[in-house]
């Protein structure tokens, strides 16, 4: 299995995206804001979604549409997240969703939902439909869904992976996703979307997103807030013709390998955007009691702000490591804790170790920024992703909407 | 009940308070860095802790005196944490406690021992010797101790009440505090020392600490990392005369109330001399559902990058005060909540409301935020402090050890 750098969700046969700039968030940005993803043929769909209480109104209606229906489309539009906007909001989304419909020629249940951008504020609905209309999805779609999903995403980030089952046959999975702040996720990530031409069983298709979803987009963070839009989604549309994948199938572990492999890939793109950020974080835990303790301390490192600031500021401050360890809540014994910052060891079963300092801080000017505890308890294992803090963060989100 | 701002640790009859600078961060600074209490009786002495399982050494120390024996003095540096240090650590703080009972004359087991620094480099203590016996205690010593214990803090924080019990006794509670940053309690916050003239039974002293830690020190965060060193310790002397003071007494609540406010008032100036902070924000949560849910709501959005920025930008961004509330694991009905930013309603029964965007920025702009939420779940309510989160925050934390 190998990443495809510049595939994303139109890699997969029979998925076709399009995008249109329809100024959403009113500031005449000029970029693209408004996007559709649309499948040839009827998909299984999948989702995850926050799960802040505060679940924008796009959230209630894809859950809704997950949860009872096929689906064949998603619409998306940046600039405007439909978050906090009461009645009105879950009205809009079920109209974005029946604009989108009659725009494709489909049943409005079967378009999926999502926005991103600014909370509190009621969609422009007559520039959504200006938007929709004008969106023309095409097989070469993937980067431009890919831009006009973006907020304050300094890039795009998309991928796809070329999959052999051991039946032969050989299909794609195809995905994108944005967010760059307010990503602490807790289901899934801001929004991300997957397409496969992989017939799935829908069952097993929700149990492999929900699994991917754990390993990745759920171990990013950049500020520990977790927003109120987060929502993942996958179309299989089973353009490649294989029997349907299901849990007891030969080909569930190699869909799983590969769904895992992408969304990791996309998800350590999320971090290495994040806003503000310089570098890339990578905590992993080893030897937790529970895979709960693992996953617990890698995010809390991760999102730690005296971490993020040291890893900035390329200070082999190891304390703020074990600090946050401490308090993440999971099982541990100073006495037996093992720390590095990437090969280099600072503390040996719980006694500080002698280091060459010079090595560390150029080991923390790397843009990769690798910290590993070893906790001696167990066996269960994590990777979490974060980025650095810097001032540049402050300078983002001081002066958001105004 | 009232405050007096001039006052401290040695305001209460019979404590003494001295200070040295020792240069215990081996930087030059010039600071006093080593502070000594003590009470010219034996006293009750109560305390609460870090629960960091990477708690520091002065702060096992501590917990054993508190458990099993009268206390008299308290030694305490800054400039180093004596925190993820090993067997060497424990040593040390018990050396410490044996300096500082030489040097006063007692019992090392009736001295108490705090740290806040630096992590993970172990304590000079050839030089803190030479400290603890250059330290003189007066009954003027309060500003000095205050000032000797500060680490990144701006303003020494200090303050006494003065308290009439329902016998007429007229006494004093005094304190002290420091942290402005990894200010997240979660029993205490990095250091308070607080002493009285009245008798207290130790068990109430427990309790009432305890009470007053949890309504005052356990609700501010500065960057939501907990400290490994936070320590609260109470010491009561009885210089009053009075009998002492238990859970059955008249005088409980008389003493639980000046407590409360003396800790509150000291708390907030962790909060608004957060490291970069220019501002103090008050998070208040009404009509929750329990006591737990109200604390939980007020410290997340306290503690939430994403409203630190905004506040810190002028910018009346509620949908991130909703965002932050909706993933603290609170109990809330979205469609019952009410937002104001100080008396300006942005959402009632979560529908979002007109408000003046002018008035909104401008009541931004003053040095004391209040945010407020009603949840109409309840009847719980609880006040979190924090601060801004600036660009300064970043630089002071990217080159701490360095």
């Amino acid at each position: 299995m190998n990443i495809l750098a510049d595939g994303g969700v139109t890699t997969p046969k029979g998925f076709l995206a399009g995008t249109a700039y329809a100024d959403i968030k009113g500031n005449n940005a000029g970029k693209a804001d408004v996007a559709l993803l649309y499948s040839e043929r009827p998909c299984t769909a999948a989702g995850v979604f926050t799960q802040n209480k505060f679940s924008a109104a796009p959230v209630h209606w894809s859950r809704e549409i997950i949860a009872d229906a096929q689906a064949r489309a998603i619409v998306v539009n940046s600039g405007n997240a439909n978050a906090g906007t009461g009645d009105q909001g879950y009205s809009d989304a079920a109209q974005m969703a029946a604009l989108a419909a009659e725009h494709l020629g489909l049943d409005r249940r079967e378009v999926l939902v999502a926005s991103t951008g600014v909370i509190g504020v009621p969609l422009p609905m007559d520039r959504m439909w200006r938007g929709i209309s004008a969106s023309k999805p095409t097989a070469a779609g993937s980067h431009d869904f890919a831009v006009a999903i973006m907020t304050t995403d300094t890039v795009p980030k998309l991928g796809a992976v070329s999959v052999q089952l051991p039946d032969g046959t050989v299909g794609h999975i195809g995905g994108t996703c944005k967010g760059v702040g307010m990503i602490h996720p807790d289901m899934a990530t801001m929004l991300g979307f997957l397409t496969t031409d992989f017939a799935v069983e829908r069952q097993f298709l929700q149990q492999a997103l929900k699994a991917a979803a754990d390993r990745s987009f759920n171990m990013v963070t950049v500020d520990g807030d977790t927003s109120t839009n987060d929502t993942l989604l996958i179309l299989a549309n089973g353009a490649c013709g294989n029997p349907p994948i299901s849990e007891e199938s030969d080909a569930a572990t190699t869909f799983q390998n590969a769904l895992d492999e992408l969304c990791v890939y996309l998800c350590k793109k999320i971090a290495r955007d994040g806003e503000g950020a310089t570098k890339l974080i990578e905590v992993e835990v080893r030897g937790a009691a529970t895979l709960q303790d693992a996953r617990l301390a890698a995010r809390t490192i991760a999102s730690s702000p005296l971490v993020k600031t040291a890893v900035y500021g390329n200070d082999p401050n190891w304390g703020r490591l074990l600090a946050a360890a401490g308090r993440s809540g999971a099982d541990l014994d100073p006495n037996k804790v093992d720390a590095f910052i990437g090969d280099i060891c600072l503390m040996r079963a719980g006694q500080p170790q002698a280091y060459d300092h010079a090595l560390a801080v150029a080991t923390m000017k790397q843009e990769l920024v690798q910290l590993k505890l070893h906790l001696h308890l167990g066996e269960a294992f994590a990777i979490g992703w974060g980025c650095d803090l810097t001032e540049e963060y402050v300078h983002i989100n001081a002066d958001y909407t105004t």
